[in-house]
């Protein structure tokens, strides 16, 4: 599916349970914050190295797959009650961090735009 | 542009500055996490209508674009290097929420699937 | 108990179960925000007003209270590890807010101190 | 200055400043879920080495103890607006672990108390 027929059944989805009432952005922006913090304990007692590995653990491999569908879930529901295109945001968003982070600073750095001098 | 060519896009911004090494799923799931704080910190002290009326405000109509596409751009990142294919997880997790929340209990309640009874 | 005797106490709980080689701040950062992830999944689809009376669900209020003690918990170990005296940083933090948001300023607004004027 | 003493600094501070109308528990949740962000964004790219040494970089320093304080802050606002003791809270959450996470069980191990066996 695609990410506009994805957006279509969520909508559907929120339409059939009556629950646009809850989806104005702020309740939708904590839910996505909720998901994420979700994410976030799954990784937490991971060193690096063992979150590299996480998808051969099955167990865990399928919590996380979900959870990162729960995430672009939110996601694409605010985007859609906040009438964002997504896709085109996040073009944007690359073309400007081109600027913010050129290679001949950014490489093997991971400050912040603000801190590479140049 | 689609899902698939913005997490190419992505891919190859990392690799040309040398940021692989910052990518571990357990750093982009942090990443991910502070990207949706930011976004909680714009909505964080509107009403909820207020918060339907966002977009209405230039700058933070700009404000509240660019941070939906920095989650985007980590989701991504991060179900590439776990090679999880987004769409199709959350197609998975919708049809398994139609039999967690079926219409007839769950119209009209925020409640977890877990306290709808049936 | 005092935050301090607490901390000790918590630190013991570590020890004993030969959990710091899991406590490194990075880490610690991940659980702290994972807690607060699982207080914004109890307000996400509560209005305001609900919001206010949550206490007086005697579910909710358990699962409120005990969050908020995660919250502290972690907050409490990452200050232990970091060698900050949190209170100390609080105490001088009000200061600066005092400064940052000059009552004549701020009364009844909730913009950042940078959007205040002057 | 204690947790208390703290928590009185804080109230009047908002009142002061009229800002008691948007310190619902919904908007101090997510307030505090934004301060845990910043926090995760300091430690996003650190390698679990390089936090534990995150405060003698002078600058990064004052950043952490600043956003410690500012978790706190919010944590204990959100205690004062709801009537929570919080150091009650976490003393009873200590002994209720004490419990869930028994020595024998728990040495050595990053498992949720779910796991654990016994």
């Amino acid at each position: 599916m695609t990410l506009i027929s994805l957006q279509r059944a969520l909508a559907q989805f929120a339409v059939e349970r009556e629950w646009e009432q809850f989806h104005t952005p702020k309740n939708l922006v904590m839910a996505l914050a909720g998901e994420s913090g979700e994410l976030v304990e799954i990784f937490q007692w991971l060193t690096p190295e063992e979150s590299a590995h996480v998808m051969q653990d099955d167990e865990r491999a399928v919590q996380v797959r979900e959870e990162l569908a729960d995430v672009l879930a939110y996601l694409l529901r605010l985007a859609d009650v906040l009438n964002i295109d997504l896709e085109h945001a996040l073009a944007e968003k690359i073309e400007k961090n081109r600027h913010k982070y050129p290679v001949h600073l950014a490489r093997g750095k991971a400050d912040k735009y603000t801190q590479l001098g140049g």
